[in-house]
């Protein structure tokens, strides 16, 4: 079969000096950090979407992409031809996992059946990919908010015609996620909202999400699929806001219909940003209620107001998200999937290719960063002398529960408050930055 | 005794038409809207902070506000002058509830002991005021963040002694709550959150705000204390990030710690749009979780990113923040506090009768059309139609869970999607401004 | 010819109390409001392009909107239905303008020789039902921003073809905006800007920018074209940072390239509040500047980071634009340009008129509001008292220019500073809504 | 004398590698970088302000920086004990300027005249120390905010008095500045800016600004003051909106009031991303308008809408503010001063070292990887190429403005659009990274 991306040969591992551009400067795949392989701890992913299907539109402009299958005009022929596409692309980059909505690995038919039929013809032929290469699937997921039907929401849609054929896209998607042995399944509520409250029923709106996902557990049981659950918070765009809008927020809603033990979080950097949160933030507060699931790695621009998935470079954010990953154990079903595309400008295929190394070796780097701050204790060993007063005398106290406002009242008259320390912010900022530069 | 706003006398209700800038347009006590008279409606609350202690400091400047008290030297005296202060100007704008933290009514001595016992002093001067004037009091807190001990937090706080100390305060808080009849407790975690991930526990301080919150219900129950809690939501200032984040947050942080049944919101309206939401939205958050408990009524300036808290001047969030209350079934033990101060500029006595009186005719216009608007209808009518697919055939199945992804999709392969239709949202902003203009 | 939009009448003047909804309740265009009628006061205009070519898709999903054109596929028949379709509407409406980029009147063709051709083509019809109707171009532009030629801008893009591309398509645009006696020529730069510095070199990308206008200017001399040019300012979207960040911004680069007694502004409602400022305030800066020119009419979310160029319905910003408007001396060639496109789920033909009534009604009731205000002189009256020591003593004095810092040391040590008073900030505000809601 | 901050001694380079946490690991004072010393590079400046007096109060509590001159009660003896505190802190780091506004070195009395007594009083006691030391004045300037005086602005006050006032005040501080021989002096107008709309007449405050300015120019050459002038943009807080929004802004203005020759810029960090543009964005405008003057090197949280001003560790944006400034040929009269204040909590005196440490090395290592940048000519040698079609043909005409649209349109039909390229933004973060991390 004729090569796809001819003129960029396997990405190899170079070096931080390499001067070669299309060379890993610091993602190593098989060198060991704590104990495993780089690549098995950042288990990095290719979207389907943005790398395959994305054309470089924006609300103001058209497409883009320079692309070999633009030219392709039926459009299960472009998909198939995207299928050989996506892995020659992954092979090159040694990613040995991919991420997909059934919407881009397959164009609609003209009603669901034939729909249906199409996306099982595409599957047959990722499914052959797949074992050719070995490549994986992280994730699967629907896509219910592109086509117009989905205007109102899907789940969450005013129309039940909605919402039933948003379940019946659902129940495809997850059966063809487990026959490609997807090891998890995302919900990303992209019009599970509203536009506005004056029209809105937010009640039901509720229930009927609640009632879809749980309509998704149990089905996922009777076909046996053992593949872990995941949500994906965003708090707006494009809808005006939307109900999965951070993972505390999420947490509240499995807490309150009973899905709490059966879905973790696919946390997305600028979807942390547009709530208002860091990506850390969001990791954190997934980590501490047992619930990091996933990532989708990418960045925003903080001075524009909508989601610009750009590819990852920062490296703050990337040593701080694998510092979470890290004091979480590391993924176990999850992984880094790239959700972000190229800018506009950058329409060459080639860009393809620096986009995601530029992802991975941030990664990378962030990774090693982070190990090393874990191995020398920096901010645990601070965390752990600062709540110090917690583990004796009265704090110890409050922990085990012993105490209450009587007694604590009594403490505070006899002791008052003493020994308040400076939380040293400047300094352990300037500590995170020894460990970058050097 | 002295009258101590002697340039103005009561405020009274004069009609649309009136040229008096120092009566009530809108605000008509007496009248009866949906069988309540406005004044039951509205409940409107004296902020007890902005009003008697807010001198007009900003980041970059110092007081600006002229009152009478200004040159009392002796804190106790001068608290004591403004318990006079506060309950003529709560007369004069007929307004029957006011609100308060520990420290605004008292100031602190020198140590825990002496605080309490000047608390004590001022709670015997407000009571006889009270029973002068049968005003009473909404709900009362403790003051939990301004004291340089609570520069890491209260409940939050990563040194034993301070949880300690902040026990101490809740619990002589609710003491004088109890006292004064107060119809409510709030808590608002001004501190509880942190400024740099890099030294902070969240679990740690998670839990202990958890904990907390346990022994001030405890506590209650152990004193007879019968008001209701509530938690007022805030993103982030004073502190980087807080963990009250919005209503959602709250609401998954109270079912986590077992509080769920115990505590309802207190939503300010500035609050919400700091967090990215209107303020309609986290009333209806609120409403349909059944913790729409009382308001902090005061609005923001979108194009700033702190907390502005102005008098509340807009109609379109007043109306709608009204319709929430009555599709709640009108306020309970809560009510609208105001809780706004003075742009710096308005630094003299008579404007706080002019940002009172703002407020006060905004809510009440702002009451008379969200109460049209339920008598007819109209945004009930619109949402009824709207999802009235779920009320008959696969809709009705849906919503009594009788139906699975494998009915759905049946259906679905059958039926496709059907009658979807326009969610009208121009009309509907629309015939809103016609209640408001006519 | 066939009625296109044929389930609604001619939209007509009921009155307030009208619960027609195909109605204008405020908008009476032959109503006189300070001496002038009420359409020659605000002088609507429809937007060709959002309310013909818009089709509903945003960057997560595909077209909605309903139209019945939309099963035309011959793009040049298209082209002419819309244009009948176009003057209908604005028939219906009793709009008396339009406003059009050359790309939403005609579809490109293969060369910008065909491309004119087609162009021409379209023009002709328009011309037609011009003169048939009436009805006025207020605005004519050229699309430098949807073809992916404009990847990285038009007269700012770093390739000199691109230049040139651009040059010609604004002359042929100023050739038929001429042709079309249009009043005005508008210029938004919608990729003049950059995505990253890394790459860029602003300095030669805004002397570009300043060439291009200035042979705009030059070319319309010498074709006679005597119609206003305008800049219309906007920080971002879809560029990271566009040049024409907002009025301030542009007045600067004007006055570097000589171009300051050109150009007037274009202010966009949203454009303004994505800048960071409310409308108003870019309304009284180009209004001090003698450079108020036209208005684009709609309102942001903000809540929301992006451009939602909603139908405008605020009545706070309407009456605060149509106040700057008439302060100064009302609008000459501009117009009240409806830049407004329909929520996605508002799908429907009729939509289209509610969202326009929406907005016409919206500024009607602003314009009759603002007029009262004016003739009330509520705030000329206020601010006359509040800046009266400036005419008179050392404020004479300096706004004569007659004094120095050393005269005015001796006068500071002299008198200190007397006679501060509040800004009455609230009070203003109330007064405000007493003039909207009576 | 006696020591003060006697637990720290003199800061000293220690590489990289020192776990000394009082050692500069970038910052070489001596070493050479493009032929010039780092310090003469960085020309590093204390704030007296943040340094000296900030006491971390915000709108939510009291001060809680603890330092040996909190007990000193006589405000004169105290200001001259921060005098000695300042100048002991600078030699300790090795700091060679200072920046003051007169409020922050000496109190105010009862009138203008002992206000300027005690001013004098200090600056005595300042100038021995600068004599002492060799330290010197970076910028001086007056703090026309803090005082409720200027609580509707100072040159912009709607009070003529206020007016006189401020004159007198920058007279004063112009006077001071020029005896201890100031490179330059700073306007940044905090209140010159206003609340509302409805009270202000922004034309009269406009041009008031601009004669204050003019008599500040007037006043230096009489009193043969040869420092430089800067303008401080900002564009909001304390004031809803400022006058200063941004440097574009301040150059339309400059140019309004022929003041464009005797100003340039001092850029804030924190005031650039709350004007919505990033840090290197306000360098390179005031570059390429000859106009970058100096920096007020801090960083904000772009999560937060204050003006947070945090030390700068962030090196992505201290190499690129280096970057511009070495592409702008260096300072001249300008440096680096770090307007920033400690966190709240951050509040021992050793803390003062660190966040000065902290944003030393920050910007030092910045300063390091900008001039390897440039030598390598990395984006230089991109952005040549990038526009290498604007020196030759139709670029080359269109630069030397030797073509109009006529010839462009011949020249677009012949030619149409070719070889755009890429944009590689991808590829250019991550080269910048690679010269970060290396």
């Amino acid at each position: 079969m004729r090569e796809i991306f001819n003129q960029v040969k396997k990405i190899e591992y170079k070096g931080p000096e390499s001067t070669d551009l299309l060379s890993f400067r610091y993602y190593n795949p098989e060198e060991v950090i704590m104990g495993k392989k780089m690549k098995d701890h950042l288990r990095f992913a290719m979207s389907y979407w943005h790398t395959l299907t994305g054309e470089g539109t924006d609300p103001f402009g058209q497409g883009t992409m320079v692309r070999s299958w633009n030219e392709i005009t039926d459009p299960v022929e472009k998909a198939k031809y995207r299928v050989r596409a996506g892995f020659e692309f992954m092979e090159k980059l040694g990613m040995e996992y991919f991420c997909f909505h059934d919407r881009d690995i397959a164009p609609e038919g003209k009603d669901l059946e034939e729909t249906n039929r199409i996306l099982d013809e595409i599957v047959d032929e990722i499914e052959k990919e797949m074992k050719r290469t070995g490549i994986k699937l992280l994730w699967g997921t629907a896509n219910c908010f592109s086509n117009a039907r989905y205007v109102h929401g899907a789940a969450t849609s005013s129309n039940a015609d909605v919402f039933a054929y948003a379940a019946a896209q659902v129940k495809k998607a997850l059966e063809i996620t487990k026959r490609l042995n997807g090891e998890g399944y995302v919900f990303w509520g992209g019009r599970e909202g509203y536009e506005t409250l004056l029209n809105t029923d937010m009640n039901i709106e509720l229930d009927n999400l609640g009632r879809l996902l749980n309509m998704a557990v149990d089905y996922a049981e009777e076909i046996g699929f053992t593949g872990q659950f995941y949500i994906e918070p965003k708090p707006k765009e494009p809808t005006k806001h939307q109900y999965d809008f951070d993972t505390a927020t999420v947490l509240g809603f499995l807490r309150k219909y009973g899905l709490e033990d059966k879905f973790k979080m696919n946390i997305e950097a600028n979807h942390a940003t547009l709530a208002g949160h860091t990506f850390q933030h969001e990791l954190a507060v997934a980590r501490i209620n047992g619930v990091l699931g996933s990532i989708d790695a990418n960045q925003g621009d903080l001075m524009l107001g909508w989601d610009t998935d750009q590819f990852p470079t920062n490296i703050y954010d990337a040593t701080l998200a694998m510092y979470e990953v890290l004091m979480d154990g590391g993924f176990t079903t999850g992984g880094l999937n790239f959700d972000a595309k190229l800018r506009r400008g950058s329409f060459e295929e080639v860009d393809l290719f620096y986009g995601y190394i530029a992802g991975m070796d941030t990664f990378a780097k962030g990774l090693k960063v982070a190990a090393k701050l874990i191995e020398d204790k920096v901010f645990e060993g601070v965390i752990e002398e600062r709540y110090s007063s917690y583990r004796e005398g009265i704090g110890k106290e409050i922990m085990e529960n012993k105490v209450g406002l009587k007694e604590l009242e009594v403490y505070a008259k006899e002791n008052g408050v003493r020994n308040i320390k400076s939380g040293r912010q400047e300094l352990l900022e300037t500590i995170l930055n020894k460990y970058i530069f050097n």
